[in-house]
């Protein structure tokens, strides 16, 4: 009850999405919606006591309701909604009656915005800055704490608010499209009203409502029109399988089976093999997509119809509202498959040119795969996300870096890795990565390697698929205590006043932080005026001596990228690679500037990866 | 020259596979067809000095002479005949004409058995015993060394020919059966007239002759007529990549493109990959089919299309001759991939149900699957393979026994493997094995732990697919000393006259391997007459505590196997396995022969196996 009061409260002083409410009704959502849509059919929550005794209906011209559905709970009403094509914005009159009493609740139909329908996802000329907001710049220390939520401020705790918020980032957009990056993906910025952790922003309370401790819906928006004109798209990372469990909606469920186990805790297997298994026993299947990813957070149960078209408006909205750049989805198998196949064809229906990445951690790329739009899968499944994540490859990359030299070491984890590429749609459209915010740093695992570190950054930079950089990678940023979440995901030098080294000005850098951000700024900018990198197909050699070698290629333009993962100095033959090669007899090294002369053997020093541009 | 001198004298003496040949002929292949095949089309090769300056001509009625080849060596003719479906048996004289000379040289064609065409390869219902014939039964002692052949006995060393040989295996048909096997493979009995190595069999000299240490033509379709008899199918092992470096065509080549590289050793790379690979050079490719095995094993040209008629036809010409059970292929991937999908195509048109098992060493599903029948690949290859080699699983008992309990470790890795069953177009046909001759023994591999190499027979009995166990693993064979190829194939114990030990009669044997003889004949007898362990469909669960959990059931019979990998004694909570356990009171274990009381808990001793069996 005290946090129904408090929604209360909340409600009344912060206008939700620019919502007003009647007296009777505590939830209307989505809070509007927009005319000119490709779906027709809308789904309002209505949320009030006893609001299923009333009989809702309205007079729009070009607007129908369909059906008005009541649940298990007499506080719900679910209404059918049909929007002709036609149908011009304005504020739709609900009323609700019932023998002694009506009301009328307004709801908006906005005009959307022109060419939202066509909008541009992030693609594979894009490069990706990942970033935790909470520790990535305090921008505005006024919002640290915020009354009415209980995990105030604590820098002292790792998993304690740090500060950092949307302004924050605002502040750091020339930062990061300096860096040469196109888009950023900012963990979840939803309120997360939990007792502890809730900086990370998984465990979503409201899904209509920026957390005020990072800013607040209006401060969202600015940040995508912001970054938009600095050339830098917004990717929301969106929660589908869970919410948190101080949600509204815990202290009165929609429907009872609303949450998966009727909103009784029991935790999934995490066996993501269960979902192409044809060996799989059901008991299996069902504990992992119904079963909670942890206790905190409760598994919302998209098998019920009226919460898979929750979840699909909910996403709908937020494109629109912010007008943005793609989705990355968390712990995407452990919902219910066929929901994620629904889900995914209406978003990428709604918009065609939209893009969505999607968390399924496994290195098994048979596994991964699956998921990828356009994937002819034995069982008949479809799926409509065009962006996988690569964790093969991140595996393949730090295990093969570390690795000594070998017939399946080295290098040719990444060979094989690669290799598979077949078992994809499109494998030029994965995300790739060298870490992210759940692992630890890249400079972690490969023990602060500064040769290996080199490596990596110049594979992430050219290799197929589109790249994702987690932010302070670019200054060396490093978990040597401990594999935690809280300190893999540290504060960001010159993020906070206080802090003595300044990632933006450079102040107290270490020379190895300055190399590594200017190395990652020369990759990236290239990356981003480099056709070859974006279109260009992949053409690879097997490793030989330690040796890796791969072409991007367009029609006028190659880069040869060579890894010389041996640790001695090597000459390298370039008669192999003569179905690339052949009539080219010179190229530029893009690290060093120099012209290399491409018709005699090529020294490599020992553990180091050069990049090579010929002609364009 | 001494090696062609030596071949006149053997084909003089030998009357190979009953061929009456010209002197003006040298080689005429194959020996003989048979009347009555699918398909019509026949390709000779006619081998004799001068041979193309000669016009042949034939009459007999339903058969036509289509096309006579020249190549690039006048020594050879190839022949392309049609035989008419009503076509009779008999013999077909070959007129040879020119200006000065002629000559005529009969053909037969020979009646088909009856059923041939309908033959049974060995199927799910089977349990293959694999033998490496050097080294398992020494039957007849007179053919250890055959003047001639210049690899002689030499016990004494481990790639020196042992003496083992088809009479051995003949004697040894009842024990094989008592096992519960019911077909035998064993490595190639063509001759090898090489001077070393020559006892394991890949090193193939004459395509169309048993190696007289070995035995001969007779002896062996004898040994597969007695084998049949008996119930044991027998699978010949296939080479189509190379030859042996004696063989006699590498005298006098039927054409320069005969031999990958014109003759000339370049090796392979070996990077299977590159065949599916859609990013791998041209280069790759090019050196991993082309290249050679070895220096002593000539990469045969497959894209040459005489060579491929010759393989194929060699192939069919064994199956009609010894009255084959099925197929092993060799080094599968190595042939041009194109041929070999024409070979298998041909192979299982001209038996719908016969089976071929091919090697492709590699642990990745995603490439091993790409080799069976029916599989849809992306590149639209086709293959006809039904029954591709589950290293994958291989590996993973292996590597899931060894290790200690954890989340990707121990039976975890089976687990995996086996739920990559997607992947493959029927995985209930894979061949499943322990090991093989090409790696080290399964009681070494486990590090001779007698715990998990009961667990490892125990799946190899119960698990989706046909198992294949290597001779001599029901005494617990082992190589302590290295995992060389010599001591893998060491002799078994009993095959020889001085052996003290005797795996027949069971004199001189350890506890430990009768122990192991005995869970052998217990466990294949059971497969042997157990139908939910030939046609059941295969549901398991995700390994929890150690324990892993399959079910193997029919409409009338359900097998459940029970592997503790925990090291201690555990309870197992049958409630998780309800779906398949609904309504049963109690199994039979088949082990220990108890009654198993299904409504409590089990206990599972620490590291063991249940195999218990419910209605039927």
């Amino acid at each position: 009850m005290k946090k129904l009061l408090l929604l209360f409260i909340l409600i009344a002083t912060q206008s939700v999405a620019q919502q007003t409410l009647s007296p009777k009704i505590q939830h209307l959502e989505p809070a509007n919606w927009w005319v000119g849509m490709n779906e027709p059919f809308l789904q309002l929550l209505v949320h009030g006591e006893n609001i299923a005794e009333y009989s809702p209906s309205l007079k729009y011209k070009g607007v129908e309701l369909l059906a008005s559905h009541k649940t298990d709970n007499p506080n719900y009403l679910f209404l059918d909604l049909q929007i002709g094509s036609k149908t011009k914005a304005g504020s739709i009159n609900i009323h609700f009656n019932k023998d002694n009493d009506s009301f009328t609740q307004e709801f908006e139909l906005k005009e959307r915005k022109s060419q939202s329908a066509g909008r541009e996802g992030f693609n594979t000329s894009d490069a990706i800055y990942l970033i935790t907001p909470d520790r990535f710049v305090n921008g505005d220390p006024s919002n640290d704490t915020v009354e009415g939520y209980t995990d105030a401020l604590n820098r002292a705790e790792e998993y304690g608010r740090h500060g950092g918020d949307i302004q924050g980032m605002i502040n750091s957009l020339d930062y990061i499209a300096d860096l040469g990056f196109t888009a950023i993906w900012p963990m979840p910025l939803e309120e997360n009203e939990m007792d502890q952790w809730s900086y990370h922003g998984y465990a979503i309370t409201d899904f209509y409502q920026i957390d005020p401790r990072f800013g607040s819906n209006e401060s969202y928006v600015e940040l995508s029109q912001k970054a938009s004109q600095k050339g830098l798209k917004l990717i929301k990372d969106v929660v589908l399988n869970h919410c948190g469990s101080g949600h509204w909606w815990m202290d009165d469920m929609p429907a009872k089976d609303w949450i998966n186990y009727g909103g009784e805790y029991k935790n999934t297997n995490h066996r993501r093999e269960v979902v192409r298994d044809i060996h799989a026993a059901q008991a299996d299947k069902e504990l992992y997509t119904r079963g909670w990813f942890v206790e905190s957070m409760p598994d919302m149960n998209q098998q019920n119809p009226m919460m898979a078209n929750y979840l699909i408006q909910n996403c709908i909205w937020w494109i629109e509202t912010a007008e943005l750049g793609g989705f990355r989805v968390d712990t995407y198998p452990y919902s219910d498959a066929s929901f994620l196949s629904r889900w995914s064809k209406r978003i990428m229906t709604e918009y065609p040119n939209f893009n969505i990445t999607s968390e399924e951690w496994s290195t098994n790329p048979a596994i991964t795969s699956y998921w990828q739009k356009g994937k002819q899968n034995p069982d008949g499944y479809q799926s409509y996300v065009p962006t996988p994540m690569d964790f093969p490859l991140q595996e393949a990359l730090v295990k093969g870096l570390n690795e000594e030299l070998g017939w399946n070491t080295d290098l040719n984890r990444v060979y094989h890795s690669v290799s598979n590429d077949f078992l994809y749609a499109d494998a030029s459209k994965l995300l790739i990565f060298p870490d992210n915010h759940d692992m630890s740093r890249i400079y972690t695992q490969l023990h602060e390697n500064d040769k290996y570190y080199k490596m990596a950054m110049v594979m992430m930079a050219t290799m197929r698929g589109i790249p994702q950089i987690y932010y302070g990678t670019e200054v060396l940023m490093a978990n040597p205590n401990s594999d935690s979440h809280g300190e893999i995901r540290g504060e960001f030098p010159g993020g906070w006043s206080d802090h003595t080294a300044n990632a933006f000005t450079g102040q107290n850098l270490t020379e190895k932080q300055k190399e590594a951000q200017k190395l990652i700024k020369t990759l990236f900018n290239y990356r981003k005026n480099t056709p070859a990198l974006h279109e260009g197909k992949l053409l690879h050699f097997t490793p030989e001596n330690g040796v890796y070698v791969y072409f991007r290629y367009t029609d006028s333009q190659k880069v040869m990228v060579i890894f010389n993962k041996n640790p001695k100095t090597q000459q390298l033959d370039l008669t192999r690679f003569a179905e690339m090669l052949e009539g080219i007899s010179e190229g530029k090294d893009i690290l060093s500037g120099e012209t290399v002369d491409l018709k005699q053997p090529l020294t490599l020093d020992m553990e180091t990866a050069r990049v090579i541009e010929i002609g364009g």
